[in-house]
């Protein structure tokens, strides 16, 4: 089974922001980070996102906010954020508290800065295979770690689980813009190992620890894992058992070292083409 | 193999929006079509539509302008529309002529008046599973045929042939939110009758004629054909092969007399429904 490794497709993405950016006059494009309270999970990403773009030659900047903040007063200070022209992108950490409306957040949010593709403009872009603007970094990643490592995906069997907003869907579409036959599994399911041994490519994004084992994945398939766990140890860990796909896939991701590492790559690629007025 | 008759669904259609508009008060709901050009299609739909509203007790006005019009008049003219007072909701029939730029009118277009959900707003609702805006009517109607029979679709697997922006790619959606385990094919399929014989329910919209025959079609499936094509003799024919699928389909919609009825029944609601202020 080839690993398929995530920084080695993050090097390729820094070099392709590289050309973005000595294309480009004026200021370094700055990322916004923004995020309420102090969970661990966004703490973690935001510091990976952080180091990721201070690597690639960006900026980006903490909007942390008291978990305590009401919804008039959050609003109050993206609207800032959102129209500050020093800031060249946004990233809002989700979810946020229940008491704040994300629906109100993703339509404030300019499209032009939406590097996470949560406002309604690009959301439908995403939907009409229309790539002027941003499509969720992770849902994009996949897509990435496929042609990075000249993986075919016309005319192919993809086979997605989880139907979420920030990956299951839009990567529907984006595999079927890249002609793909898609189909999208999810807890309602009936058959979902052999739903899934169905799939030439195999994405996992159902968000529970090591969920798909070697029962799951067809011979030769390309497994892609995009879960984020901790399994029983508390030890990082994605929604395949690596392990026992051993000898029945022919690629996967790993988890820790796959594709996170491509999604936040992605991410820096957004905000230097938002730099240069893309998604607007 | 059971015949689904749409009109059998657009009487019950109609029966709630009767009583949507015994809730509602002041004037009845009024739709504008708006149309560019002659096309025979367009006419024939308009005819249709037209009929449905007044059967329904709704009014309806078309809003005919000469292919020649030019895009900035256009835009002139389906702005004055899109702010009317007495517009409640509008249907723009498409393919606009290609000198008119379809994605302004869809950005322009008020929600609340998007019957046909082809504003980003309307598309985010949709992909996000939410059901306060306007679906697409006709993918909305594919939905609604299967509801209206009483057929099962949560875990099921919908197969859909076709991944435009009006049927394959919205009832992808629109399925998903009722709990099927959705396929989405189209012309890069590799082994397209044998994905299609995997459908429990197999929706056939790609827009050819009779494409669709009993080597597609599982044994048992419900088959439904949005497909509205001219055959060899100038004859009205759906996507689907219908003589040849019996004895293979357990349920099937004829074309005529299928989807196209409850589709129009369907933007009838979305009319009532944007009375009540739905979609804003």
């Amino acid at each position: 089974m080839i690993v398929l490794k995530g920084a080695e497709v993050s090097a390729k993405i820094k070099a392709e922001v590289q050309r973005i950016l000595e294309n480009s006059e004026g200021q370094v494009p700055r990322l916004a980070i923004v995020r309420v309270g102090e969970r661990p999970d966004d703490l973690s990403y935001e510091r990976g996102a952080m180091k990721k773009m201070e690597a690639f030659g960006l900026e980006a900047k903490s909007y942390g906010f008291p978990e305590t903040i009401s919804d008039a007063e959050f609003k109050e200070e993206f609207k800032k954020i959102n129209e500050d022209p020093e800031v060249t992108g946004i990233l809002v950490l989700k979810p946020l508290p229940k008491h704040i409306c994300e629906r109100d957040i993703e339509n404030m949010m300019d499209p032009g800065k939406d590097l996470d593709g949560i406002s309604p403009v690009n959301i439908a872009k995403v939907f009409a295979g229309d790539s002027s603007g941003f499509a969720p970094c992770t849902a994009e990643a996949v897509v990435e770690v496929l042609k990075a490592n000249g993986i075919p995906i016309a005319g192919k069997r993809a086979v997605i689980v989880g139907r979420s907003m920030v990956v299951g869907k839009p990567l529907a579409m984006l595999l079927m813009k890249e002609n793909a036959t898609v189909t999208v599994c999810h807890t309602k399911t009936v058959d979902l190992p052999g739903t899934c041994r169905n799939g030439e490519i195999l994405v996992a994004a159902a968000g529970r620890a090591k969920m798909l084992d070697g029962e799951y994945v067809g011979p030769g398939a390309v497994v892609i894992d995009v879960g984020i766990n901790a399994d029983g140890n508390g030890k990082l860990c994605g929604d395949v058992d690596f392990e026992s796909i051993e000898g029945k896939a022919a690629m996967a991701t790993p988890v820790p070292g796959g594709v996170g590492a491509v999604t936040t790559a992605v991410l820096a690629r957004h905000l230097a083409l938002a730099a240069l007025g893309a998604g607007q």
